[in-house]
């Protein structure tokens, strides 16, 4: 075992070392002395829900921190001599952002689809974070689990870990070493959920202090506070928790109004709650400090308003609220009353790990809501879920997910060239997709082998199965 | 041009020799005088929706005419010393069948999704069909499409045309040389629709004719009559389809109830019919010879009532209906009434060519419709969509889409390790998939790299993209 994890090490390392030595792409080395970047290829982001920006053989100049300087059709006259990335008919598009993700449910993800919510959560869903009691294991999945962010383009998650500190922190480690941006939940519970997936509010201050100074010296990685929901967490737990967000300035996620039976549970468990979001709002967990909502596909009247008066971002998981039967999310409500909507995963609720599915998703299910609504709420167009993925969900990480100047570089290298097999092989008559219709099927149809390379803050990011290295033997 | 054509055609025909040469793959070569071949694999199949058949390391035989002689986990006595296809720990599984999907849109897949049905059609599809004109077009599109079919695991499908003879004929030969199955619809249409897409009752009949002849030969290849639907034919038109279909003994496809705003227009062209459906009915396109109607997504009372007395086969195509705003067909009222219902991808309506695709959103429509109807209209287990898209599907090509004795032996023989990098690598704790979590997560995650061979009635089928020839120069 030792001997194989050594082995595995190894050639890790070399491939890391041919990695850095060959300068991480095959494209024209960076001159060094100006200390920027400069991308050449077929930019589009979206810096307003309404339209995507497209620059046909666009630039984008990086400095040295990944911060962009210049976004533009032409080459500022200051970076002309600096040499160039040439990416040719590629296109350059933001990385994705999964602002509701569970890693330890990794391995459940697209297995017991049939199960209801609680079938599902106690035969499948609890036991197996259970098993991140155990670090190895653990470090076996969390790895995996990076590796298919990564693959699928995704550079910032906000995840919920488990109630284990070991695995979290591990969890923190390993999206350090890969270069990737994630928030941390070490996840809080002591009711209402078996006795082996319990910890007390003590355990849970005393831990996040330790995940706190664990992650201090790490640029993109941050903890969030991260009450699992209202049902598994008793109000003195809550209130503990809400006191560690404020007096630390800390972010907070959680679920809310995933259900119906889960939104008259709450009730029933506090009858004085105005609605279930007041129950994170009384204990200052619902946007005292950034906050991440889950779901909300019942929040309506007082808690809608509530969601849109305390700034809360809602993070819309559409893949989960289809497999879980939980309903459609009245989005385009949301949008108009000025609430903040990013989009999620939600493995393994959700099946997909990838963001474009996820964005694909979300516009199908609007659609619905629009044949039902007779035409009155407007079905998602591409240009607002793909704002939702980037932009709006970047946000939550700082100035992420555009590509204005200031914005951190976040960026996917798309070389879609097999999604066009048909004109590039017709030399005869059949024309070529235009750049928007190019984008619009990789999110459509397209997959992880359209990704060619993915930068994180300016970093070219590495396959993360090969880069981590296991440190626990 | 012409030389261009001639080096690919040679460079297809080397590797066809070479494929044939070694003997299609690199398993044990088949004892020929035994004339079956003795797969031995994972094999999962529903000979009835509510349950998969899986047989760890079972046995299937296939005769030299692609008919399943035996399946079992033991190998009959009579075929013990019959070499095996030994496919180890690789699942093999039925292919897909297509029920309804536009080969002439194939070019128009995932793009133009923000567009609504009408603008759709006139921007983006009657446009691109017109193209089919040219026969040269045709073959490029035609060729991809085809591909796209084999690589998605599709063995059959039923395919709307165009109203254009040479392009049409053209698409039956490139189905009768790959070696999948097909019905091919020369499509019907004269009225509300572009002048340069319309043809009269008398070329149809005629050009439908030599389609016919053309066909004779072809073993998996035949026509089907495709009234485009109701608004674009006039009742003249509908009326001498229906004896061409009953006259020949030719089956029948079409659309129906599609959305609301269509079912209207109908009532409008002709108000005495008793519903859309009747419309097809009283002109003997409906049930008289097998019939496939698509989309149904909103028949009820006596159209529902008439589907399930005329033995019409629903092919479902929730992708489609989903990106179109159309709605949530009620498939299990469908299914409670004894109505036998396929799946399609409605290319390019669906924008997912695959019906692993198609089957997984199938599920979640139904579980949103369980949601909505708080629980009373339970929602599509995985085995009902696998039998809508195997066997259900299957029976309209004959005994095709199970591997029940007598049943053609169309297959897929899927390698998924890719899906399962987890299990494998970690040599510690975590466990293997079971046979039928792996068959759920190629449904939900799986795509055409988990597909390694592919079998209709028996034969392996090459890639479409190096065996077939540009007949057209």
């Amino acid at each position: 075992m030792n001997n194989h994890l050594s082995i595995c090490t190894s050639h890790a390392l070399l491939i890391i070392m041919c990695f850095f030595m060959t300068g991480c792409n095959n494209s024209k080395s960076i001159k060094k002395e100006q200390n920027v970047t400069v991308f050449h290829g077929n930019v589009i982001y979206t810096s307003t829900p309404d339209t995507f920006q497209v620059l046909e053989h666009g630039y984008i100049v990086v400095d040295q921190d990944g911060i962009i300087q210049s976004v533009g059709t032409t080459l500022p006259e200051e970076y002309q001599s600096a040499t160039v990335e040439e990416l040719g008919d590629k296109l350059l598009i933001p990385a994705m952002n999964d602002l509701h993700v569970h890693a330890p449910q990794f391995r459940n993800q697209a297995i017991a689809m049939d199960k209801e919510l609680l079938s599902w959560l106690e035969a499948f869903t609890f036991p197996e974070e259970k098993r991140f009691s155990d670090v190895r294991y653990a470090q076996q999945v969390y790895k995996h689990f990076i590796h298919t962010l990564w693959l699928n383009g995704t550079m910032r998650a906000s995840t919920f870990a488990t109630i284990h500190k070991e695995s979290t922190l591990l969890l923190a480690d390993m999206f350090d070493q890969s270069g990737m941006g994630a928030k941390i939940g070490l996840v809080a519970m002591n009711r209402n959920c078996p006795d082996f997936l319990q910890n007390t509010t003590e355990e849970y201050l005393s831990d996040f202090d330790e995940l706190i100074r664990h992650t201090e010296k790490m640029s993109l990685v941050d903890p969030i506070v991260t009450p699992r929901f209202v049902p598994t967490c008793t109000p003195e737990m809550l209130s503990a928790l809400g006191n560690l967000a404020v007096d630390n300035q800390l972010p907070v996620q959680s679920h809310l109004s995933e259900n119906k039976g889960e939104i008259q549970w709450v009730k029933e468990l506090d009858p004085s709650s105005s609605c279930y979001g007041d129950n994170y709002k009384k204990y200052k967990l619902f946007g005292q400090t950034p906050t991440l909502m889950a779901h909300c596909c019942y929040s309506e009247g007082v808690e809608e308003q509530m969601i849109a008066d305390c700034g809360v971002m809602v993070v819309h998981c559409p893949t989960s609220n289809s497999n879980l039967s939980s309903g459609c999310a009245p989005i385009r409500r949301f949008l108009e009353k000025g609430i903040k909507v990013s989009l999620g995963t939600d493995i393994s609720g959700g099946h997909q790990a990838s963001i474009f599915h996820v964005m694909q998703h979300a516009i199908q299910i609007s659609k619905l809501r629009y044949a039902q609504s007779n035409g009155k709420e407007p079905f998602l167009k591409l240009s607002e879920a793909f704002h939702m993925a980037t932009k709006v969900g970047g946000s939550f990480f700082g100035k992420v997910g555009s590509f204005e100047p200031g914005y951190e570089f976040d960026a996917l290298v798309i070389d879609d060239s097999s999604l066009n097999e048909l004109s590039a092989s017709a030399n005869y008559i059949v024309s070529p997709y235009t750049l928007l219709q190019r984008l619009e099927r990789l999110v459509y149809i397209g997959d992880d082998r359209q990704i060619e390379r993915r930068f994180c803050k300016g970093k070219e990011i590495a396959d993360p199965l090969l880069t981590l290295a296991d440190s626990v033997k």
